[in-house]
């Protein structure tokens, strides 16, 4: 990372933080302030978080808070075991910042304000040596890592086998002779034929009784995410994430000035009683039927604490079913939404893991007393979404194209899984056995230290092959001993079985 | 508009403010809170802001500012001459109360907490007994009126005449073998090859020199100024806009919890010197090209004026082109973000007005340092935008179509101008004189009275003519007479020379 010279010590007297609004918004949008008007130069180099408090006489935990808030809105970034500095904004230096700030704010955005040893540890060979971090955007916020899919890309369905022949056709006849009442101002909830097929498509397929009132159209599932948190969450409130866990999602709850805080996840999902434990908190937000990533699915008896907990606490739910539509085994459990009683729920659905994460079309399901809040909300924000997309894919779902294509990907996945499990070298050291793997997209395999971890991931990187570090999805400030963090998590639907078998020879290779 | 009853009394008591989160914030998010869990019910009453302030012995602002926040979000809801109730949320009575509640937002949302007289006088024949509302709900948030163009509908261009054909083509061609490297997730900031070529677009039109990396292709302009307002914005800040002008753009800055002053606009456009009497202001809302919506070109003089003001002020100036490719005599005056020395300016410009709203394709050229800052909070808020409508409007640009089109778009608008100046009933009551108009695909009439404007709206109305009442235009707390405010607001650009002739034959009739 290039640091603009000569980097100007930073002086934290000039701050002034008025009390009534908050310590920590007011330190944040103070330093934000200084970024933005050039009195803070890129690649200054920012306290340390303990220095900072001390030198302004407030907690830690203010300065971290406002730190972590930077970090996510790209202001701050961080020279791995060097500190944190001003982010490079200068056009010509995007690229790069874009790739390491980006990366850092993922990985140990709380880690290198809160200077936890293992960031140090292990995070400056994937700065510097590897491309590790570019893979871990891609499944992120702010990909950088463009070109064909590879193994063992995570986040990408087997979109090789989307039918673009029909779509390109649906897209046509759309467009060669459109209605004219669709191409002024439309419904800010999205288009009515679409929302109305997904509530049919969420009755039969996962028993979730709702209504086209209720769903809202949303620029993948980010977006759905995004309004959760803006309309539900206020500055300082404390949000439940899994730990590990989406870090995106955090990202956005974080955004909205929402304290995250981790929740265990053990062979039965989130633990409820971690939960119980966190005071105040009134939101959760939970991947249950294949969990981000850990690929556990959420027990039953767990389904209805989480639905009790909510009601008790009139809390919120964020379900995130981002690949649900990938059952391999055993019968799907119902999804939270489909099992309150309390309208507490908000149900997130997508269409990027079925057809192709660029199409960037997802839709959000909220209890009926929300459904005006939220299709105001989003109007302020944008009005609404594309016609042109959201037609096809009715037109797509309607003519039976979409239930064909829903088969034909499970197929796929199922075979590029198998062709995985069959090919995995099993006899490395210090990685634990391959887990039985009866839903969704990726896999997470765990490995005996952080310091294996890294080893592992980097020679994969040298020999071509993506793959994640486990570590990295958990917050940097979690309990949990840091080599009980580590892992690998694959992709398997990415690319067909031929290159599947092809990489894991590669990385047999590699690792040998 | 039903409300539920029995509608409660609200009891303020129960608020606990806490004056370290700020008053405002703190009485908005407790009053949010007991909606969203019931205890302020559906149709619930509020209190007049003076006795709801005088209850809780704080500042009449503050809860204006409160009241002002829960309906731009959509949590109150006026009944006119009759004050302010929890908005009806129940999905059932959605379309309903979308129709009321967003007219009133739009129209009065700080009018019903200020209860000036004027919104008394003449909104509840809006209200009740007219469509005006549901006009007016078409060029701001949340559209109700479905159905194809209607002269006069504002913000809607000849979109009659887009060569479909051809975007079906160029869509089909995209989406029969489309680059699998685009599939998957791309960078927020929006498709490189489509950035690069708006660039050469404003350098060659509109002189202004910005380069690829300063892009940002969003969802249509709203999602450009609501970006703005999230990134540069906080909590109780001041934003000036122009009064009257675009009531969706103030709504996103209060979104961003801004409070707004309106600024006058005379025959030079924004009265700069008005601004400069706003303290602490420090972002100012500008439509330079052709105000919105008088229509006047903010001149040369003011341009620099307000240049220099953000220069002094480390101000931002947010400034949006909407129409800026619709010129008819006179040269066009350089935008301010070409005469930007300063980069104080963001430039919001769409395809919606060129092709049609529906594309929901628009985007934001911001100075180079903040680049990287806006593409990362994008990327929190969706990653980033569907590729294929991206990719399309890139090789439509790239193969000429656009610039041909834009020649067909001024011609048919100059051609339909000229049929609305050509049989406009000039001997009409209490009507003004008809504008010049050099630019854009509106004007406006003066009126000499609210009376007078509100029942020519509403004639005009009962005869199948949308008409804009001007005095919806206007910030409710403006000190302008209220006649002063009164005009006709008319789009001559959404159905053609015929149907605005046969049009204004109607309108003559029912106006006589």
């Amino acid at each position: 990372m290039t640091i603009t010279s000569p980097a100007l010590p930073f002086d934290p007297a000039g701050i002034q933080l008025d009390a009534t609004r908050g310590l920590s918004r007011g330190l944040y949008q103070a330093l934000r302030q200084r970024v933005l008007d050039g009195r803070l130069a890129s690649g200054t180099r920012m306290p340390a978080s303990r220095d900072l408090a001390g030198a302004l006489g407030v907690s830690r935990n203010t300065v971290v808070r406002a730190y972590d808030q930077l970090y996510a809105e790209g202001f701050l970034q961080g020279k791995v075991g060097d500190g944190t500095y001003v982010a490079v904004l200068e056009a010509p230096a995007k690229k790069l910042s874009t790739k390491l700030s980006t990366g850092l704010s993922m990985g140990f955005s709380t880690g290198l304000s809160t200077k936890s040893p293992e960031n140090t540890g292990f995070s400056s060979s994937k700065v510097i040596h590897s491309d590790a971090f570019k893979l871990l955007d891609e499944h992120h916020i702010s990909p950088v890592r463009s070109g064909p899919p590879r193994a063992f890309r995570v986040g990408v369905p087997a979109f090789d086998l989307f039918p673009f022949a029909t779509w390109a056709k649906l897209s046509a006849a759309f467009w060669r002779e459109p209605d004219p009442a669709l191409l002024g101002y439309g419904d800010p909830a999205g288009d009515p034929g679409l929302r109305a097929l997904i509530a049919a498509y969420l009755r039969s397929s996962r028993g979730l009784n709702c209504t086209a009132e209720q769903i809202l159209i949303t620029t993948g599932a980010q977006e759905a995410i995004g309004l959760c948190a803006q309309l539900l969450v206020d500055a300082g409130d404390t949000v439940a994430v899994e730990n590990p866990g989406y870090r995106a999602a955090g990202h956005a709850f974080a955004n909205a000035g929402a304290v995250l805080k981790g929740v265990p996840v053990d062979g039965e999902g989130l633990v409820c009683a971690a939960l119980e434990q966190i005071h105040g908190c009134r939101m959760v937000y939970v991947t249950p039927a294949h969990q981000y990533p850990t690929g556990v699915t959420l027990s039953l008896a767990r389904r209805l604490a989480l639905l009790e907990w909510a009601e008790r606490n009139q809390g919120w739910i964020i379900e995130d079913d981002y690949d649900g539509e990938y059952r391999y085994s055993g019968a799907p459990l119902a999804p939270l939404a489909a099992l309150d009683r309390s309208e507490r729920v908000l149900y997130v659905g997508t269409f990027g893991k079925v057809a192709f994460p660029a199409l960037r079309l997802g839709y959000l399901v909220v209890p009926p007393a929300l459904a005006e809040a939220f299709s105001r909300k989003r109007a302020v924000a944008m009005r609404h979404s594309e016609i042109g997309t959201q037609r096809v894919m009715a037109r797509f779902i309607a003519d039976g194209h979409f239930q064909r294509h829903i088969r034909r990907m499970r197929r796929a996945a199922l075979a590029r899984r198998d062709a995985l499990l069959q090919h995995w070298p099993v006899d490395i050291s210090g990685v634990g056995a391959l887990p039985t793997v009866s839903a969704g997209l990726h896999l997470t395999i765990p490995v005996q230290s952080l310091a294996r971890e890294q080893e592992l991931v980097s020679k994969a990187e040298e020999a071509g092959v993506e793959l994640n570090a486990l570590s990295h999805y958990w917050l940097s400030d979690s309990e949990e001993p840091v080599d009980n963090r580590a892992g690998l998590v694959l992709g398997f639907a990415a690319v067909d079985e031929t290159a599947t078998a092809a990489a894991l020879t590669r990385l047999r290779q590699a690792w040998r």
